[in-house]
C-alpha cells in the first residue's frame, strides 16, 4: 500500500546537518528507493561497521534484502543487530565560485531499524519477486523461479521503513556574497551544475545464447527510472 | 606514491563470499576509488550503524574525507571509532535464465580502519585540494580557496588504505546447466548483460552568473573517468 503518510522520524532519523534539505513526504522516499538498483547496507560486526552494496525490493513500507545464508552481514542483521540501509543517487556536480561551496546534487534515503528474517514461504516468494523486479523488471515471470535448493540457500530479510529519512539537494551553488560580488569584476568564475545521469547501453547477449534469440521487450525497452 | 603493492587483506578485509571475484592488485583499487564521486561511510553511533554518502579524495595510500566539524559521523570517526568506507560502481544488470542467477556487474572497494583527524595545516590543504579535485577537477586552483573561517568549520580525516578489499564482477550470467540446456528448446530465455554507465549532461550556469561567462574547459571538456 503506497499510502503517502508523512515520514515520522525518530531522533536517529532526524536530519541535523543541512536540515533545510530534509524531506518529509513518504511518497518521495518511495520514489528515491524505487529508482535505485543498489543500496549500502551497514551492520556492526565485532564492534566495527561493515558497509556493503546490495540489491533490494520494496513492498509498501517494507524493504526486502536477500543474500546467501552464509553471508556474515546478513546473518548479523537476521540475528537482530541494528542495520542502516542507504540509497543514494548523485544527480550533478555543483561548481561554485569557491572550493568551500562546491557540492553535489543528490537524493539520499537512509533507513534505520532492525531487520526481520522472513520465514513464511509465501512472503519469501513475494520478497524475491520484488527483489528480482527491482533489478530486472519482468524477469520474475519470464525466467525460471527459484527451486527448493535455491530457496534454502537464500536468506530474506524485511526492514520496516518506519524509521527513514530523505535528504535532497537540487539547484545551483550557494555562494557567498563576496564571491558573487566578484562576478562583476574582470574575471568572473563560472558557477553552475554539471548534471549526471545513468544510461543503459546496448544489451550484450550471453555468448552461450544461440544466435537469433531476440532481445525481449523487458530488456530492449527498459526505461530508466533512476537518475534522470 | 601510486606504487602498486598488492593488497594485503586482514581477516576483516578478506572476501569470503564470492572469493573468485576478489582482486588483489592495489592499482585496481586505486582505479576504482579514483573513478568515483561518493563513497558510503559507515560508523557506529550508540551501538547502531550509520551509513552516509560522502565525497573523498585520495593521495597515495591515504583516503581523505571531510565535513562539518559538527557532523556526528565525522566526530565519531575523528574520535577513533572504527569506520568502513565503500565505493561502488554498478556497471550492468545481469539477466539470467533463472531469477536466482540474476546479478549485477560492479566494481566495489571497501576500506576498513580507523580514521585520523588531520591537524597539520599543510596536510589539511593538500587533503582539501584532493577532495575538490576528485569532485571537480581543476576547481581547486580556478576558484577561491578556503579562508580561515571555512577551514575552522571543516574537519578533515585521513583513512589509510592498508586494510582494503576489492570485488569485481564482469561478464555474462552464470546459469545452471539445466537452464542452459533449455536454450535448445522451443522457447529459449534471453540472457546477457544490460550495461549501465554514467554520463554528463549540458552544464547549467548558475542563474546569478552574468550572461556571457563562458563554460570553462574544466567543466566543458570534463571527461568521465567513472563507470565507462
Amino acid at each position: 500500500m503506497d499510502v503517502a503518510a508523512p515520514l515520522s522520524p525518530t531522533a536517529r532519523s532526524t536530519i541535523r546537518r543541512g536540515a533545510r534539505r530534509a524531506r518529509t513526504d513518504r511518497a518521495e522516499l518511495y520514489a528515491v528507493l524505487d529508482a535505485g538498483l543498489v543500496g549500502h547496507l551497514g551492520v556492526v560486526l565485532d564492534g566495527a561497521p561493515v558497509v556493503l552494496p546490495t540489491g533490494y525490493g520494496r513492498v509498501g513500507d517494507t524493504l526486502y534484502l536477500h543474500g546467501s545464508t552464509g553471508a556474515a552481514t546478513l546473518r548479523a542483521a537476521a540475528a537482530g543487530q541494528p542495520v542502516a540501509f542507504t540509497v543514494t543517487h548523485v544527480d550533478g556536480v555543483v561548481y561554485a565560485r569557491s572550493s568551500f561551496h562546491h557540492s553535489m546534487n543528490y537524493r539520499c534515503a537512509v533507513v534505520h531499524g532492525t531487520a526481520q528474517l522472513v520465514t513464511d514461504p509465501a512472503e519469501r516468494l513475494r520478497a524475491l519477486a520484488a527483489l528480482t523486479e527491482q533489478l530486472a523488471p519482468g524477469s520474475w515471470t519470464a525466467t525460471r523461479q527459484p527451486d527448493r535448493r535455491e530457496l534454502a540457500a537464500t536468506a530474506v530479510l524485511a526492514l520496516d521503513l518506519a524509521e527513514a529519512s530523505l535528504k535532497v539537494r537540487t539547484g545551483p551553488p550557494g555562494d557567498d556574497e563576496r564571491d558573487l560580488a566578484a562576478d562583476a569584476g574582470p574575471a568572473p568564475v563560472w558557477a553552475g551544475v554539471l548534471p549526471l545521469r545513468t544510461v543503459l547501453g546496448e544489451p550484450e547477449p550471453d555468448p552461450l545464447l544461440p544466435a537469433g534469440v531476440p532481445v525481449p521487450p523487458r530488456v530492449r525497452d527498459r526505461a530508466l527510472s533512476w537518475p534522470g
